[in-house]
């Protein structure tokens, strides 16, 4: 019999799950979209009976350890997700009551950033490594920050918001109300936001004038910057510096072995990890210099979300 | 038999010491001047010639369990300071290796704050809290960090730096070569600075007016600022609140329950824990506010470096 962990990730448009081995192997993955438009109850009895179709689906004998749930503003302590600006639901959603009626196993629920570097950390690239940082660059940055072996969850469950701390006191308004969010400046928005203001400010060619700023992507700005294009590349060059700039104050605090960077920003490659690595080092305090790797998350691209999910069951055995 | 611990405090003026049973009762205690022009062997069998004597002034039967050693620039992990600042010792002293030849039980060492932080927990107002942070407020800003009920020591035993988290890029000079580091406003010599610079800029009287910057203290500004010095009660205000804005930054890395506020500074009172109060509140990302106490230190302030020393001996057991 193979112990597996069932992996699900919650997210605005879809959610995700699979069957997980101890290994990071998945055996089975389906998604079904994430309707916040019906209640909670209703959506997780839909996810649970779509989990039990997936489990028949795996060939080998397995044994059910536990559930693992990555999902925005997601709650450890409590189980639950709370004000999520993405989903419908309406304040606090008891996701882990919910799901404990459908499954015999420990239910276990956190943030998509925790558990990203949870899984990272049993998996991927932290694999024996006692401190470390992920950081998650998407629509928002979000953040797991793993000392002493734990992921530090705070006294309430929400620690690890490195999306908000403040890079410009008077800088760009961000989707929390407060200003000069790290967010505001990295982040999929945010890296709209500088490319647009470069276009308006500088007379360079780029192939982008004619993309309006709703059709415009990262992706788009990210390959524009690899053919060369000055406008995009300044605009990494720039999220880079601000996110370096801004980790130094990170590191002093939990003084990380590696801090990883996931998620699609990520995947810039170069564009985003040299201007990361040269204005961190620059700016670092001297006992960190030359101390800290900067790295890719190593878990595999198309499951990560489902395995930093599924990671959460072995965690925590 | 009573279980006692030997804390001590090694400051760059004078080191003190003292014999500490489980409740954080100092049995006995003295101190010897810092004297870091000798060699730190020489030092260090001289300190232990003095501990002896102090044992024997204790009147109850004590049974040594351990020795703890708060120092500057020390190192949890190696038992070393590190390019101290502040002592005449170049390099790395390895602290721990010499004093574990007069001492036949665990010798333990980190830097001030930890300690600080490590006595908050064992004897102090942390005592239960699994999440919270010390700032000790001196000469320079350190700080300990408490997440998950364990000191976060980082990789290589140096995390914890708050006093070099940035506030302002472009502002003052830092004795770390770097600009604008929080240290260099919110500690002894940042307060001087902008009273100073208040002085300057404004016509308000103040009796401090003919006190030279050498001979100005920050006791001097309080007790001017409570009798109504207008530019004393302003240069606190600003103090606190470059500091309650740049915790925001700190609650959303390990949100904890409590920030105490340790060391000479503090002893100011309201003057400097109202507007630190007023300032993280007004600017803390939604979710945290209303959660988090700033209080003062519970330890008795006379003991209190002993005591945070010595709580290393019972932290580690």
């Amino acid at each position: 019999m193979k112990e597996v962990a069932i992996g699900i990730d919650i997210g605005g448009t879809n959610t995700v799950f699979g069957i997980v081995d101890r290994h990071g192997r998945c055996l089975a993955k389906n998604s079904i979209s994430t309707n916040s438009s019906i209640p909670p109850e209703k959506f997780f009895k839909i996810l649970h009976e779509e989990i039990e179709k997936t489990l028949k689906k795996v060939k080998e004998k397995v044994v059910l350890k536990g559930v693992g749930i990555g999902a925005p503003n997601g709650n450890f302590y409590r189980g639950t997700i709370e004000y999520a600006a993405n989903l419908k639901w309406k304040g606090i959603v008891d996701v882990v009551g919910i799901l404990k009626k459908y499954f015999n196993v420990p239910v276990i629920l956190t943030n998509d950033a925790n558990a990203a570097a949870i899984g990272e950390m049993i998996y991927g690239g932290a694999k024996g490594m006692r401190d470390f940082i992920v950081i998650t660059l998407g629509t928002g940055l979000g953040s797991g920050i793993v000392a002493n072996g734990e992921l530090i969850y705070g006294h309430d469950g929400f620690a690890g918001e490195l999306g908000h701390t403040t890079y410009d006191y008077n800088g760009r308004r961000c989707g929390c109300g407060r200003k000069g969010c790290l967010e505001a400046y990295v982040s999929a928005g945010g890296i709209k936001k500088t490319f647009i203001e470069l276009l308006k400010s500088k007379s360079n060619k780029s192939e982008l004038r004619k993309v309006s700023f709703n059709k415009l992507t990262t992706e788009m700005i990210s390959k524009a910057a690899k053919k060369g294009d000055k406008i995009a590349q300044e605009t990494f060059e720039i999220t880079g510096k601000i996110l370096g700039i801004k980790l130094t104050d990170t590191v002093v605090h939990t003084s990380p072995e590696a801090i990883f960077l996931f998620g699609g920003i990520a995947k810039a490659g170069d564009l985003i990890f040299k201007p990361v690595k040269y204005h961190l080092e620059k700016n670092l305090l001297k006992i960190f210099k030359n101390k800290i790797k900067i790295l890719p998350s190593a878990l595999k691209d198309s499951d990560a979300a489902i395995l930093g999910a599924s990671a959460l069951v072995w965690k925590s055995r």
